[in-house]
């Protein structure tokens, strides 16, 4: 199972060359994390402030297929893939309204799961690891 | 009558203090602008790119009450007001769905129809007209 | 005397509109704030995410007198004025070199000083108060 | 021969974990690749609104080693690496003053060069080519 992200191209996402900044799809794939986050119950704000453990991004990477602009309908799907006790990783595929079932973009994540003071590794906590699974095997 | 748009703070709208970077909350308004135009059947696309017309904004101006943080459900009421021929104003309350009745942040944007290249001022197009007369009399 | 930034304008600055997003000029003139207090000797790091003073922004404005364009070079003037024990304001005016005296944009942000936890107002450091003063009398 | 270019970490470029949000990173590398281009006497704004020729990324990876904190001072190392008639990509390096030798972040791009309204691809411009010729052989 997948999770989907609905998002409108605004304004602010794109650039003089009309179509939406290449950095701005890692920033929209991100808010689908976020997004998957919140419908799994998670806290956002406790999530991304928390003093006892941190899951920052080591890694990402981006490709396009096709430029995206102001006002066009995006679909983003997202699935975590590979993880183990202290990382995981996510791709993402984002898909244009208008376009159909080939991605204009797909993007990946890696995050590791940290203490944020000594920045070494600790284990992933069960609610991350339920969330892990809430996709099911891949 | 108003137009609501409802929108989750996301990780990137936020800053080091923790909460959402001030000027963020103007894009966020921006976008209740955009959704507003969608919603009334406008080409967000055509819209701003458009090489006859163009309607930038030429003063804008935010109060914050409260601060707003990651994850947090914000509804912005967005109300068009004192317009004329070629110029109209936006007025924006950020509403925090715990806190209720009373707004967390206001703005106001002030938008001016001009040629895009002599940026000369000329009339509303007719669309914008009916647009902005599909809110009633304030 | 004021303070001085200077500012290329970005790629990432601009919009489909193929001038910069209005909202971002407000974000420049945040890092020419930025600017004057690391010259001024002040933390940055420790500034903005100091658990026992934050002075967040109560109010924004920005005037728009004309575009800005991507590789523009910009001039941002900073100075405070009307300070009081608590509280700040800055007045910022945006220069584009090759216009020459007349401002661009310009902008105003009025500051609080108060405890980040209960959010009730305090006294400005002794830093912040140098600060001010370094501008001397307006 | 590589280009440097240097850049504070501004407080926008931060998130609520008090770090620089992961996308901000190729944002500032891509005001490295403007700044090389500026630097080369290249007209930005020119560049990305050309209505015959637009080179966009179709390709961006990052990795990070360490956070970075607003105030921080960067160096951003940018040197092209295999180009072709209509291609090329960029790897950057982004250090942190006090770190020393060890990057803290990486970054690459690859750029294709196309006709921007058929999407097809076309030979770098002689400006280009002066531009990444200009590195040396690497």
């Amino acid at each position: 199972m997948s999770f989907y992200y609905t998002r409108i191209v605004h304004f602010q996402d794109t650039d003089a060359a009309g179509v939406v900044y290449f950095a701005n799809v890692l920033a929209m794939c991100h808010e689908a994390y976020e997004t998957s986050l919140i419908a799994f119950g998670i806290n956002l704000k406790v999530f991304f402030s928390n003093q006892e453990v941190a899951i920052p991004i080591i890694h990402a990477s981006v490709d396009f297929r096709r430029p995206m602009f102001c006002g066009d309908e995006l679909s983003i799907k997202l699935m975590p893939k590979g993880w183990g006790d202290d990382e995981f990783e996510i791709s993402y595929q984002v898909f244009l309204k208008e376009v159909g079932k080939m991605w204009v973009a797909r993007a990946n994540t890696k995050h590791v799961c940290i203490h944020p003071q000594t920045r070494s590794r600790q284990k992933l906590s069960d609610e991350m690891r339920r969330w892990l699974l809430s996709f099911g095997s891949s």
